[in-house]
């Protein structure tokens, strides 16, 4: 350790990414990318791109990738900023309106990152535990107002579990808590059409909302680092104009960014398929006794059989060079996180699993 | 304003950038880009890319181009961290190492984006004055320990006079320093070769030196956004490990930065042309009456003849499309800041201010 390192720094530990095989053969069902290739369209962005472009510093704010998320959305430019990835939107978020030695709050569990990034701000994370169902308790707005959280981070379809949030409780809480609600979107684009969950009106409505947006998972685009909040023009003005980095979204990822978002069929057909495959997953998964919740991400979070360890099936499926997540916590400590892969995956993490528990 | 900002940042200002004129016959000679496009491999890596590799997320630490770097150098992995161009390495070093309440230093004038990021973190900035030649006062060192400086930044060659402060003298102030010194080598590319100045010993010697480099100019990649840290390893472990953002160099800057520091000979040709075009535009404007101090950096910072107003004439010169650069502030207002361009660039920009002057 350097003597140099501040206090909260040296004390703290950072945060674990999934593993990243270097194999290609590996199913790689542990970091909920998107099973499928972005859009032709980006492809083609990349090929029409002149490195000549990148002797100049990009346009700092990507305001023409804006107009076009702000269309998408039917929000203005101001209620848009674009950010390297979502791990930048946290960052922002908690730059800015957590102070050191203030607090940043979220459901337990909740994504592992948010206490790393609390930690580097030296501010303090209070959680609330979810129902036995990962639905979000009552007194959720309360508990966090009684903290003093000035910023709260909610991930809706929550993670691990796939567990949506009606927009009906997001409001409640948005109404009933002091400081800033971070909307972490990070899977809504696998969310069943049918159920019409859209922030927009919520965002109009209440000046301390932020949602979350990642081209990582919905657009196939995790390697690129391109991701976006949303929120009242005021709220996104100091992230936009003084803690982000000046010119943090490079001019690649501006140019395969609108590429991307501009092709809607393809994106959509992606995420039809995956939430087709999501209930052939789950369906063969529950017909060997595991226990999966409803999901509206594009994973599933299943509870093992009694006579089955979840480590040891998570170790038995990597010495096949089949990777998912297995978190070592008291409350997941007996499931996995599966990453909806594409037909012939899925198939073969049936076959695998079914031969694994049945010899 | 929004009523949730944190008090440090709802009082602060952002940084400003330098204009992004939007029409391509503009004489851009503000912002310090080097003129020529980037080595033709750094084309051909990017059209060798496939856009599928972007579905998964980027291999975490990039340390394929570490190892690039490190053998560039004659450092070892672990002594090179890749960044999201040179401003989050400011921001990481900043962040780990400066307490919110703490200190960091710099000489005045320094690059301009050093207070802003000092007071994203609630810190206090001090300074100390370069002397009439823009070199290092002797009592540097002693005075950023007295103010217990945590972080003390020096850009060489500085920005904006383009003096090159010897490695000597470095070496003192790091011996003498009691926080860590963080020397930004952003324009170091453009050093004649002859005065052969290398940090490399400088960074196995002590262990509270941190070396920053960008792509941006050097490699004609600003707007790719691509920048690393040299340093102790015990120094970049915890930026590496803890308080970067989790995934931050995207897949594509991986790729293209390894082909653009595998084409030594191309980039080191750009530079020759730029140190050779340095002169004759010093050469040309001392010719007119201004002043300009030797740049061992790609701008110029000339000092007006007396009858000259800068302000006037950077206006001038932007109502005929060129871009320079003007700063408001009492040392620096009687002088323009001036990119060193191609050579047809600079004639054009000598032929203006000669018709502008003389008129």
């Amino acid at each position: 350790m350097s003597q140099f390192e501040r206090p909260n720094i040296a004390a703290m530990q950072g945060y674990s990414s999934g593993e990243q095989p270097l194999e290609k053969e590996t199913i790689k069902l542990n970091t909920n990318e998107n099973p499928f290739p972005a859009s032709a369209k980006v492809q083609a962005a990349l090929m029409d791109f002149a490195t000549a472009d990148l002797r100049v510093y990009p346009q700092p704010t990507a305001d023409k990738l804006r107009d076009a998320i702000a269309a998408h959305h039917g929000l203005t430019r101001d209620h848009v900023m674009l950010t390297h990835a979502g791990d930048e939107a946290l960052r922002l978020a908690i730059t800015t309106f957590v102070e050191p030695g203030g607090t940043l709050g979220t459901t337990d569990p909740s994504y592992s990152l948010y206490p790393v990034l609390s930690k580097i701000q030296d501010a303090t994370m209070q959680t609330l535990a979810l129902e036995d169902d990962w639905s979000i308790p009552n007194t959720f707005a309360q508990a966090m107002t009684q903290h003093n959280a000035q910023l709260t981070c909610l991930v809706n379809p929550h993670a691990p579990s796939g567990h949506l949030t009606p927009l009906a409780t997001i409001e409640a809480i948005a109404e009933n808590i002091s400081g800033v609600l971070l909307v972490d979107e990070a899977y809504i684009d696998f969310v069943d059409p049918s159920i019409a969950y859209s922030t927009k009106d919520l965002l109009n409505a209440r000046d301390n909302v932020l949602v979350l947006r990642t081209f990582s998972k919905g657009y196939s685009l995790a390697g690129l680092r391109l991701g976006y909040l949303l929120g009242d023009p005021e709220l996104i003005k100091p992230m936009l104009e003084k803690t982000r980095d000046s010119y943090n979204v490079d001019a690649i990822s501006q140019a395969l960014g609108l590429a991307a978002i501009e092709d809607q069929a393809y994106a959509q057909e992606t995420w039809r398929v995956v939430r087709e495959q999501r209930q052939v997953l789950s369906d063969a998964l529950s017909a060997m006794g595991f226990s999966c919740p409803a999901s509206e991400a594009n994973f599933l979070l299943a509870t093992m059989p009694e006579e089955i360890d979840a480590e040891g099936l998570y170790e038995a499926l990597k010495a096949k060079s089949i990777l998912v997540r297995y978190f070592p916590t008291p409350r997941l400590k007996d499931k996995l996180r599966i990453t909806v892969g594409t037909a012939e995956q899925n198939e073969k993490l049936i076959a695998t699993i079914r031969q694994l528990i049945t010899r």
